[in-house]
């Protein structure tokens, strides 16, 4: 995996950009564990933060599995957040929280900071793109992530949009549906070698970018897969790899 | 009418703004006659583009009743703008347009300018509110068109997400639903009463800024209604409105 990547017939055509968001563009548990060491303070709470974000997200992909066997109606993620967070306030033994407290602890997902790249890739690939959210997080929740991180999107697109979840095919077939593409001409980008695999099956192409600090400093990426049209370190890699 | 409005009870609580998009941000008649003189240039055409102009936007109305009364399945704004373009070259006499062209006139409601105070207006109102589109054009046609017009959308809707024109309702709540925001919390900004009011049913807040210029020097604006919580001569008087 080099600086960058060459145009090819692979990546020749593409109109669009469709990107994930949790751990793709932001780095969730670096946000959670300043948010919550900062609630510790307040509430008096000795907690493993980090511990406690690796929960929350693990959490996630169990509670959208209760919506598609329909143990729960569509539920937006925030709603999903919440429902783990009550769980988890119970695991980490934390009573004294008031519910004004919880509504905004639950909204860290608004406010979780973009890897150092991001922006700047972004804004170098929006010149030569469409570039959008395609993400399970909840509209609301991909605008004012936005808002807070300065994340240049031409487009916000939610999985809630198709009420499906990824790595379900609808949600990819929207994408390209709403931003006036063949799926070929979209391309997702991701950090997670399911999302891309469920894109690709699509008929979309895919550009891998490793976040091997997503869960932490002993953390460690996916491997790339030779089936990816293109690997790239960074999102300033992989626009300059466009532009070479 | 003044400069501006006062901030009251009816504009408190507001979290966010949709903006019809058609006449309210871009001056579509305007930049109609200017591809259409470019073409008629290129293709040696003697037309009255401004009534050209009217006409297209006159054939939108009949052609989405098309789809309402299911004469149609759901077709994009894209589609049905080429709909009637394809009549109007036969009643125009315009034999002599390849496909290409035709492809590129129609999407000329791309490539609609901004009306002079819409960029700095949004600019403004970004800091205080989410800002979205919410119009029946489709999600790429506004996404090439705030890419053009560098209109500094938060959020991208389009009516097509909820498979309903405006003014039916459900392209309303879905707004809301995905702005996450109550219907009073959402205020609709639109040039016109039809709008506003079926925007007003649905309990959303409503602003009204007219644009007499928007059928041309010789037309004029909806007159404002008591109905409506905000009337604004423009988009900066808007946000100036709400910092006073």
């Amino acid at each position: 995996m080099g600086a960058g990547f060459t145009a090819s017939a692979a990546t020749s055509g593409i109109k669009a950009l469709a990107f994930d968001v949790f751990g793709t563009v932001v780095d969730w548990r670096s946000s959670i564990i300043r948010d919550g060491k900062a609630l510790g303070k307040a509430k008096g709470l000795a907690i493993d933060w980090g511990k406690f974000a690796d929960r929350w997200r693990a959490g996630y992909g169990p509670a959208m599995n209760r919506v598609r066997k329909g143990e729960l109606p569509w539920t937006k993620i925030d709603d999903l957040h919440r429902l783990i967070l009550d769980d988890l306030l119970k695991e980490f033994d934390i009573p004294n929280l008031t519910e004004p407290e919880k509504v905004h602890f639950n909204q860290v997902w608004h406010r979780l900071d973009p890897w150092p790249d991001a922006v700047a890739g972004l804004t170098r690939l929006k010149r030569k793109f469409l570039i959008s959210t395609l993400s399970n997080g909840n509209t609301s929740l991909l605008a004012n992530m936005a808002k807070w991180g300065k994340l240049p999107w031409d487009v916000v697109l939610s999985a809630e949009m198709s009420k499906h979840y990824k790595p379900d095919r609808e949600v990819y077939l929207m994408a390209a549906d709403y931003l006036g593409c063949k799926p070929s001409e979209l391309m997702m980008v991701a950090a997670h070698k399911s999302d891309l695999h469920a894109a690709r099956q699509a008929g979309l192409k895919t550009a891998y970018v490793p976040r091997p600090l997503e869960r932490g400093p002993g953390g460690k990426a996916d491997p790339p897969d030779p089936e990816f049209d293109v690997v790239a370190k960074d999102f300033i890699a992989l626009a300059v790899g466009w532009d070479a």
